[in-house]
């Protein structure tokens, strides 16, 4: 018998877990639909040279590589690699297709990515992303509306205590200039920087003192990023400007009231060339975040392209609204409305019938197979599957031109007439809805 | 510079792709839901040994594999490989979660699948299959509501000239037997009749020739085969039974009328045991099908539970309703409905203001995010994103407190007070759409 675990570090998606994600997943494509997002979808793999290179030395390592087929099996070589993330596939499409995309392509995308990451809590090697990005405009316009379709995503979803933490990669080059770092050390001071929220002001001095920054320069760094207002340290700096236009622009949309400009904001990737944004939670940390990288799509175009985008932490997103039990009871209670059952093989095809007028009802209507001679086991079925409703069809009520109608939470039965049956039980169906 | 193809038989899913794939597959869903069946979906690559030795020699060859991660990676072992199927990780779900599944578990499962096949046109290395299956009955109320549910489907997609073959593995088990075809001989004559469609009766004839069945025997067969009623070949078989109760449960659900008994249908795959079925369209041919399997899901759970399931032909689906033209025109047309446009800086916050209340309209709004110095960018533009309406803010609108609004098709440019501009320029769109 062969073992039945799904492969280590990925899941299965039962049916309420799928209704919990298709449930974000379908506000998300909603609102990016109506900024005037378009959905596009990848191959689950890559040409491997499209992969290998662009996610540095521990990417490299953590890509799912395919062997190649046939008689090339035996030599190990692999030619095909998994999707690692959904930006440098949309980097090749884009070089792929320019001619027939517009000339500002915004698309969205929620697809599967894949790592071979060391499985733990949370942390899977099969994991969902959900992207926009917004590709041809240097205007903080373009910043301003992707804010805003994230807020207002966050806002349909329940959430209310989030705020948008904001700042740009120029702003963090110039502080540290200002404070002295020097420019081979921007890298790694900006990696430990990325780790404030995690290990403090004080971890994040040592990370500097480790990496042989002087302890003076570091000092005034720290100081600088624990600042509140950027604006006043780096006076008339263009990243200034962009960052006060955003905002101002952000003011119009669900981002108003939002946006925290956070010089000590870093984000990991190495791409960005603007402005970077991060989507927090109080207590909770990071949802999402983004930012602008003119400079990636040039990998496979051969001229630069601007580009700016967010990615919005689905699976994250998920869990925290199953611990906070945000999603509508709808979601994952009541996967069927009516359960047919019927007491006689004489009924069964009736039994049919019946699912058939009930669906052309709107209901879901779900038919127990088995002749019902016990009445425990439909019984039983009906509540696994959430039933509120059993409609029972047997001799008596074929002899009384009736359907017996049971309600799965009171237990009370009543009857109605078999003309007419769908429409009486759809009322009683969206009455146990409203209560 | 990098290549830019996907890889050799995938395909990039561009907007108008994915639109006219999500209108096929949010019919499916509903209509799966409304039969009571669920949401299921696997992870993308399973334990290499949970694939391996499942679909015969061939399919092993065109399993792809994932070679180990690390160290590993130079032994060019591999210990996964990529989904080739939906129903094997069923059975392994079943097997897994069987504490966690209703007694009978209805499931529909729309996700990718991944096979080396030499790329040709029409087939792809990476393509989407659609099935649904219910676990846990030999009743033939099963297939009467796959049918059922698989007709519903395709007449609401906008087939009207389709019909359900059915047949049944016993049948023609015992119809080979009744002509005098050897036991021995049943695997390879089933395979020959498989391909009735494609090489005729006569082409048939010369298979089963070719594969060693005696002459008198193989003719018997052909004529029971191409016989109208199979009925009466086999009077009181238990499989002719079965056949006729799924008939009539049948023709109390949208499959009423669809259905031709057809004794010749033979289905290639070994594993189904009981009741076979096929759609078809007239001049196009299979568009899914399915049985009855009851021995499938024991690989995985050490016993056997009985099953019954339908694979829809979803690719192909899409390909036939894009050759006849059956998509409704706003699955591909008009992926945004205005596209609001700014003259001079000074409009640009207002622009972003505007295009939220047009959001809040239910419209989906886009802003052109460079000043338009000159008129012709944000038309191409607006015209590349299938938009309807253009809304224009310049210095002459903001003086008059008014909102230019250009109808695109028409060319005409009328203008609207700004204050309760939103729902003036929702009437326009709405008035834009009906027409």
């Amino acid at each position: 018998m062969a073992a039945t675990q799904p492969a280590r570090g990925t899941r299965d998606f039962l049916p309420d877990d799928v209704r919990r994600r298709e449930h974000v997943a379908g506000i998300v494509r909603a609102v990016y639909e109506r900024y005037g997002f378009e959905p596009l979808e990848t191959p689950a793999f890559e040409n491997i040279e499209t992969l290998l290179g662009k996610y540095g030395e521990e990417g490299n390592q953590l890509i799912f590589k395919i062997l190649k087929r046939g008689e090339h099996e035996k030599s190990g070589e692999a030619d095909l690699a998994l999707r690692y993330d959904l930006t440098v596939p949309l980097a090749r499409v884009v070089a792929e297709h320019q001619g027939k995309l517009p000339a500002l392509f915004k698309r969205y995308q929620i697809q599967p990515v894949w790592r071979a990451d060391r499985p733990a809590r949370g942390r899977f090697r099969e994991f969902y992303q959900c992207d926009i990005d917004a590709i041809g405009s240097t205007s903080p316009v373009v910043e301003a509306e992707i804010l805003g379709a994230v807020a207002e995503i966050l806002e349909r979803l329940g959430f209310r205590d989030f705020v948008i933490r904001l700042n740009h990669r120029q702003v963090l080059t110039a502080l540290l200039d200002t404070a002295g770092v020097l420019p081979a050390q921007h890298g790694d001071a900006l990696v430990a920087l990325d780790k404030m929220d995690k290990i403090g002001r004080e971890g994040v001095a040592k990370e500097f003192a480790a990496r042989g920054i002087a302890e003076a320069a570091g000092a005034k760094a720290l100081s600088y990023f624990t600042s509140a207002d950027p604006g006043t340290l780096l006076p008339g700096h263009q990243a200034i400007d962009n960052l006060s236009a955003i905002v101002q622009l952000a003011g119009m949309t669900p981002a108003a009231g939002r946006i925290r400009l956070d010089p000590s904001l870093a984000r990991g990737l190495s791409y960005y060339t603007g402005a970077i944004m991060e989507v927090a939670v109080e207590g909770i940390g990071s949802l999402g975040g983004g930012g602008r990288y003119d400079n990636l799509i040039g990998m496979f175009l051969g001229r630069d392209i601007p580009a700016c985008g967010f990615s919005l932490g689905l699976e994250r997103i998920i869990v925290v609204m199953t611990e906070r039990e945000m999603f509508p009871a709808a979601v994952t209670h009541g996967a069927v409305d009516v359960v047919v059952t019927f007491l006689d093989e004489g009924s069964r095809g009736d039994a049919l019938k019946l699912a058939t007028e009930l669906r052309g009802a709107a209901l879901r209507a779900d038919v127990f197979p088995e002749v019902a001679r016990k009445f425990e086991k439909p019984l039983k079925y009906a509540s696994a599957r959430g039933a509120r409703l059993m409609a029972i069809l047997g001799e008596n009520e074929r002899a009384k031109g009736e359907v017996s109608v049971r309600d799965l939470t009171t237990r009370e039965q009543t009857a109605v007439r078999r003309a007419g049956a769908a429409p009486a039980i759809a009322a009683l169906a969206r009455r146990r809805t409203e209560n």
